[in-house]
């Protein structure tokens, strides 16, 4: 069987979005550390599957013996970007009694009567489960900042608070994952072309796409804002080029694994006498 | 590639526990309808993924344009008789965007102080979700009635309410799905024995489920019980023999694929101007 190809250097690292970081200056149809082409990148993916799916068991396991650890994956793009590919593919192949999927949509009016994390404080991951916001807090600070919902004052605000959140999320067991899924104007306008094309598509794409896709570089620029003001070390935040789907999902996937062994995960000892229950059973 | 083996009777009629049923008549060591082996089941199952995968799509696809249908998966069965192996290994292979699995556990004080379909309606699946319930509203008539913690007057209640709830459902675009994952009494020792065995198992294990293990005949009888009084026309129960666990995800993903196909599920039509949205991206 042929070696598959593994990263040279680790997304977690060549993908963050740290001090100095431009997003201008990445390219969305790379793949940093990557050496393979697709075919490699899809066996890659198949390959670690399971060893994803072990790591969440282990984290699931632990929660059932009063373990507090929980991963949150925070995933933001702009639309056809590629996020449900990234659930569907990566996230997918954790068993789905260890994962808690949400997907924030524009907010109800109740919702809006409440501070933005209100409603995102009620999702966030129990112990040990994997967590995944589609979409999430960072559209407060990013559509709103874009289309003007929010003050400057305001927009400022939430950066701090959003930090003050995470962080308190991070105190309490949980490690973050953030993840721009990073394409370019022109892979959108061909991917909402493909969505046009093919009928068995046309139930996703809304034409509020297009709305969105005339401000892009408002998008970038508040996107760039966001890295600058809520890229911290215990929440970073990573840039995923993702004009090539199989490079995205495979980086994701990285990024979860490092999240997952960061958290040095142990099968949890049992608090029960194996023999005696053993020797009970048997008798049963 | 050789032909993969599948069902000579559907699922869906052999294993239905209607009129006459006799929970005690079933072989948990048969694979009923289904003339294959091991390694023709898991060939069967790897197959039809995503077929699965495709159809809970469209229903998902569906209820974005308006459209009310929505699959409810119950699963009852006593303890290791592999749940949990369903839903990883049947459910997981749909998009986790469109599942909604809750586990049920015992009830809190304020879920205690309600009735007890209260905590069960807050679980239903929203349109166009494949619902699955680990452990339901069936608890209330099978352990309840094992320990005596409500009266048979009580049980027979619960069991007209449920009938009235899942035909409730049933009226407003579910379809569901009632499974009973049937294992012997010696194929339960033998998988405790093994969660025993093996250290990374340890956390499955409750001594809780050596008690239940001792009310084995009640427990049956609350099963008999149960289909008795609520195996309805438009929610039936289906017994799924279960010591081999290869068949029962076989048998459970053929009784999804038919609620699915049941469905007669549609790619939505598309409520814009396909040209006029070509035309408008285009220019972008």
């Amino acid at each position: 069987m042929a070696r598959i190809e593994t990263f040279d250097e680790h997304p977690s690292g060549t993908l963050a979005a740290g001090d100095g970081f431009k997003l201008a200056d990445v390219d969305p149809d790379s793949t940093p550390g990557y050496p393979g082409g697709k075919s490699d990148g899809q066996a890659l993916l198949a390959e670690l599957d399971g060893k994803l799916a072990t790591l969440q068991e282990k984290l699931f396991a632990e929660a059932k013996f009063g373990g507090s650890k929980r991963i949150l994956l925070i995933l933001q793009a702009m639309d056809t970007a590629g996020k449900g590919g990234i659930v569907a593919h990566v996230v997918g192949a954790m068993d789905p009694q260890g994962v808690q999927l949400k997907a924030f949509k524009a907010p109800t009016d109740e919702e809006k009567s409440y501070d933005f994390l209100w409603r995102i404080e009620k999702e966030v991951p129990a112990a040990g489960m994997v967590g995944v916001f589609d979409r999430s807090h960072y559209e407060d600070v990013l559509i709103h900042r874009v289309r003007g919902w929010a003050s400057p004052q305001e927009i400022e605000r939430r950066y701090v608070a959003i930090n003050e959140f995470e962080a308190r999320l991070t105190d309490t067991g949980t490690k973050i994952v953030k993840v721009m899924l990073n394409i370019s104007r022109d892979e959108q306008k061909a991917r909402l072309l493909a969505r046009l094309d093919d009928p068995s598509k046309h139930w996703k794409y809304s034409s509020g796409d297009l709305k969105e896709r005339a401000f892009w570089d408002d998008y970038m620029a508040a996107y760039q804002a966001a890295f600058d003001n809520t890229h911290t070390e215990v929440a970073p935040w990573h840039v995923v080029p993702a004009n090539k789907k199989w490079y995205a999902r495979i980086a994701v996937q990285q990024l979860l694994l490092q999240a997952m062994e960061d958290l040095n995960l142990e099968w949890p000892a049992a608090e029960f006498d194996v023999a005696l229950e053993r020797s009970l059973v048997e008798r049963t």
